[in-house]
């Protein structure tokens, strides 16, 4: 089987999970949910709660916060859904990752993602079209973010952008059309 | 006349309106716009009184903050320009409606608008492109008015995304090949 | 030769300028770089000097944060890519500019483009696609942009959205076509 990269970005809220999902669903086979989000509040258990109860409930589900390539060598089903690389790449900067360690670890999750002989589909978030934040680490992050999502879009084969949860293809073949 | 329903969406100031006017102007008959602003301050007065001054004089307007659904059943032109879903959802969180309320309302605001015969231009905010806000109330919004627009947008029979005054198409035909 | 004036917009480390730059090499010709950034703080000038050590050493680069129009009136290279209108806009507020005034300037900027004989790159960001901010200065900042971008976008011949550093056609013919 062919090595598939999927890069899925939107705002927050467009669906994007969902539609990830579908995308995923399509091959009928199992999925490995790779999630990045730690419940450190009752709103982030609620909004990981709410997202698994929308999940298949067959779906292997795996809980990596921080090493997402060791997470991504470790699947065995033939895709593999990481929601999100927004989340993973707040945790590393919280864990006291450098911009350049964040992003070595960007090259190396893609290579893990290549390696895998199935489809590896990244969601993630877009936080640049607002005004700029005031505070700096909100700017680092933001910055930080954009690196690791261009990257991932320029290593993919295909990408979508989600918008009121309908799709945009900035890659490859037009969703509408397979 | 056959139900129609078009979703307009956008950022602040990205021309959506305008683009929601002239696409509703096309048909060459009246309009009903039906404004959900509320002018609390000057500032907002401001704002609609420069709206107005840029619609047609004899488009006949009306201002419903809340009850949208019974407003929408009311309009007795063909065609009905809604401006916009994120004010109203707005107006609906400060009034008290909680979000399944708000949500129970926007599913009787679609079957409002799919009962009319003509076409309900229903247009909206993007507000969820920017990084994650410092309150709570903030982040509650930008949950609710996320699956307000995916429910309309699913619903919608056309789809547009406004950037820099210029479309892109989410559903339905291109804007440009009419 | 002809003029032309493109326009590029996108979110806050989207791969804007970079596509804008390879948009620019392409002729095989000098690039003006007309630069509008001013270095106030560390934090800028690291923004500053890394976008530098990203282009060609041997495009000339002019600074102009205010007189925009003048400074393109000089450029002697067959193209010029100015970058970017979002910080031409915060400048002149920042300079005491009245929003009419930053309009009319706007429009002077398109004269000179227009004017020239050959292609204007024009890069800026998007703004308004995040919850309302706080402070007025902000809001009168995301309005006054939206407005400078709608009429920049509306006398481009060509206009791109640039998301994670891949892009969607937003009016003229799709990049990936050349």
């Amino acid at each position: 089987m062919k090595s598939r990269i999927v890069f899925v970005t939107g705002g927050a809220r467009s669906g994007k999970s969902a539609f990830a999902e579908r995308y995923a669903a399509r091959s009928g086979q199992l999925v490995t949910y790779l999630a990045t989000a730690q419940a450190f509040d009752e709103e982030m258990k609620d909004r990981i709660s709410r997202h698994r109860s929308e999940r298949p409930a067959d779906w292997p589900t795996r809980e990596e916060p921080l090493d997402v390539p060791a997470a991504l060598n470790a699947v065995s089903t033939p895709t593999v859904l990481l929601d999100c690389l927004s989340l993973w790449a707040s945790n590393l900067m919280f864990a006291g990752h450098s911009d350049d360690g964040i992003l070595a670890q960007t090259t190396q999750l893609l290579e893990a993602a290549r390696a895998r002989p199935g489809t590896t589909i990244l969601v993630t978030n877009e936080v640049g079209f607002g005004i700029v934040p005031d505070n700096a680490l909100a700017r680092r992050y933001r910055d930080v973010l954009g690196w690791v999502n261009q990257r991932c879009a320029a290593a993919s084969d295909e990408a979508y952008l989600v918008v009121s949860g309908l799709t945009l293809t900035l890659k490859g073949t037009p969703y509408d059309h397979f």
